[in-house]
């Protein structure tokens, strides 16, 4: 790729670019002289179990890679080993060395499904940050003012409120920036909500004789609801570690329009490619379900591969597109009487209710489902001649019942109970 | 003395005491349970010349020590190593080990005038702040708010003026704060323009489990001129290593009014022995100026002893009170021709001009006194009859002329050259 095109590829999807003539600069004099550039991102030790949200930055990484330059992963140990030392925020509590390096290797395992881990370097910020001492903290200091800090949105916010700010709050993003002088970055990648702590280590850096590093921002992954941002507390993600169907499964069920931000943000297409996809949408010339289930495959293939993202496809054409069932639903045989069998008499015979009571009510809330219908009538009574159906309650329990008319001398069902 | 009286005596002449009750509560339990004070008091080692405004600090050192509590001289090395890592104070380079050890001699040389060496811990704050280490200062900073750094009235005013306050600045009094909960500080002392560092030592020490320190605040001194607080620039001061008969020159200088703060700050008597010298000079009882000379002598003694201040006070009896000259003018005995002599060239023959023209211009810009008063024709002769007279250029250079008529002999005297 010529300079402009890496520029376009490598800011596919940013929010910020922090100059642009500074990373075209750079882009073009490593081209001409052949040294890669140093692209930092640094990652906190203390939340290894990652989603797709957190990909949108290793991806970011991963085009920086793909492109010949050298990514340096830091993990920032030397704060997560102080914790909070004001003791107030309980989500901050100081982690052991041992706890840090476990969670360095559980993320290096995840983040190394999309990095290639031979060009990527893992370093600990504690071993230039310990080594600063008490005196090399306060030289850092020495270079960014209080009125700096302060226009911290956060800060600003927190200052006007009169909510407290605590000094060692203020050394944070110095830490953070000393990383970039240490480092010698040429690059800096973080999330949107990192701006103005990449920029510190921009400001900072002609003052120790580097030139500034480029800051590169990522958005923040909308979830699967398409309204907040993808997180664990809101339920809408997907983990990277889930497997192929349930990842398949998830992906497929956004709407329509959230499938161009993730082409752009969990993909290595190119913005023309994309465009190109959606042209073909808008056309009719290609069905969205169709294109979304491509998007669905290229992101499972990266954490499971491509026979495993196939698999996923072809399980979930089973399921949901033909409206089959699982192919792994257990089948239940039942004997029912000449008369009809009781819908309630059999969820507990399915084990699918402790009583016929407790099933009368199962009913009643709507969890019933007879072939994906919901059941509103807990009367309701199954003929032995029927075909066979799916019996589900809720998502988990589900049974495919094989009806089959019991013999006459078998024993009369127990009275049923008065539904709930 | 009883703890109100130690109270007393130890708040003669103070600004602020914070708080009274804490500081009568540790006189109590120190008297009761015999445990000294530990009295922790902070030097810049910049600036080794003393003069009697520092001692009114060291004096206050004294009273404590006097009363059998133990006082630390903290020598602030650590930040002077460091200087101003911003590079825009001159004022404050970085020292050398070297240069701070030397200046700590030259302190302890001084002050040691004044405590008593025995009794004195000398100790380095780099032993303690150096070991914090990075983590260590970050943990010390978490213990106070940027608001509150912000109600220190020169961070307020620079912040409000829009001038830069660089995030050192604000470690700086936390690493003094440091000092006292690192040496168990039971009273720290200073100038009344630290009283906002002492109060953050104060602050922070409960969150180390310490009892909040007491800070003690004594004045400014006033400087001889009664106008400005004394200070090398202001030319309005006493060096504590001037000779006794400068010394006491100096003191006797100073305006009636003067002298009760001096006595108040500048020596141990209580504030009813100063009220009762003051009740004596205001009936007319004493002489305001042997009240002085009283004061002067007392200063002197300080620093040079008993007898130095004896004779230091018969000295200015001597050359200023009967206005005797010195007893130790040069004698210069002059042979004057019939028709006299004039003074340029007496002037040149006393070598206090390079050339009558010289002495002309000498004359002219008034430096010349003949016994103290000043000539003011160039053209003036002397008689070959006058009594012996003090001759003087400028304050440095003086004589005692003692006259004698030329023999008849003798060769003329040369042509007096046109004066200037």
């Amino acid at each position: 790729m010529t300079p402009a095109e890496q520029y376009a590829y490598l800011t596919k999807g940013c929010v910020d670019v922090v100059r642009e003539a500074d990373l075209r600069r750079k882009l073009g004099s490593s081209a001409d002289g052949g040294r890669p550039l140093h692209v930092k991102v640094g990652f906190d030790p203390t939340a290894p179990d990652l989603h797709l949200g957190h990909t949108v930055l290793i991806r970011k990484m991963k085009h920086f890679q793909d492109l010949g330059h050298t990514v340096v992963f830091v993990i920032g140990d030397f704060t997560a080993l102080i914790g909070d030392p004001t003791g107030r925020s309980k989500a901050r509590p100081p982690l052991t060395r041992e706890e840090i390096d476990a969670n360095a290797e559980t993320y290096k395992a995840q983040v190394f499904k999309l990095l290639d881990p031979d060009r990527t370097v893992v370093d600990f910020n504690s071993r230039w940050l310990g080594a600063l001492g008490s005196e090399g903290l306060i030289r850092l200091a020495a270079r960014y003012s209080v009125a700096q800090m302060l226009e911290r949105r956060e800060f600003r916010q927190r200052y006007d409120e009169g909510r407290s700010i605590t000094i060692h709050e203020f050394l944070y993003p110095l830490a953070q920036a000393y990383d970039s002088v240490y480092l010698e970055t040429d690059v800096e990648l973080g999330g949107t909500d990192q701006l103005f702590n990449l920029n510190v280590g921009r400001d900072i850096m002609p003052s120790y004789d580097l030139p500034a590093q480029v800051v590169l921002t990522t958005p923040l992954l909308v979830g699967l609801d398409g309204v907040e941002k993808m997180s664990k507390s809101a339920n809408n993600y997907v983990g990277i570690t889930e497997p192929p169907d349930d990842m398949f499964g998830k992906l497929m069920s956004i709407a329509d329009p959230l499938m161009w931000p993730y082409y752009t943000l969990l993909t290595d297409r190119s913005e023309p490619e994309i465009a190109a996809l959606r042209d073909a949408v808008d056309s009719g010339a290609r069905h969205p379900k169709a294109v979304k289930a491509e998007l669905a495959a290229t992101v499972v293939a990266d954490f499971h591969g491509t026979t495993a993202a196939r698999d996923a496809a072809a399980e979930f054409e089973r399921r949901f597109a033909r409206k089959s069932l699982p192919s792994a639903v257990p089948e239940h045989p039942v004997a029912i009487p000449a008369d009809g069998l009781r819908l309630t008499r059999l969820l507990v015979d399915c084990g699918f209710a402790p009583s016929a009571a407790a099933a009368g009510r199962l009913i009643r809330q709507g969890s019933v489902r007879l072939d994906g219908e919901r059941v509103e009538d807990p009367w309701r009574s199954v003929a032995p001649a029927a075909t066979p159906f799916v019996l589900q309650v809720g998502k988990r329990r589900v049974a495919r019942v094989v009806p089959a008319p019991a013999a006459a001398d078998s024993p009369p069902a127990d009275s049923p109970a008065f539904p709930g």
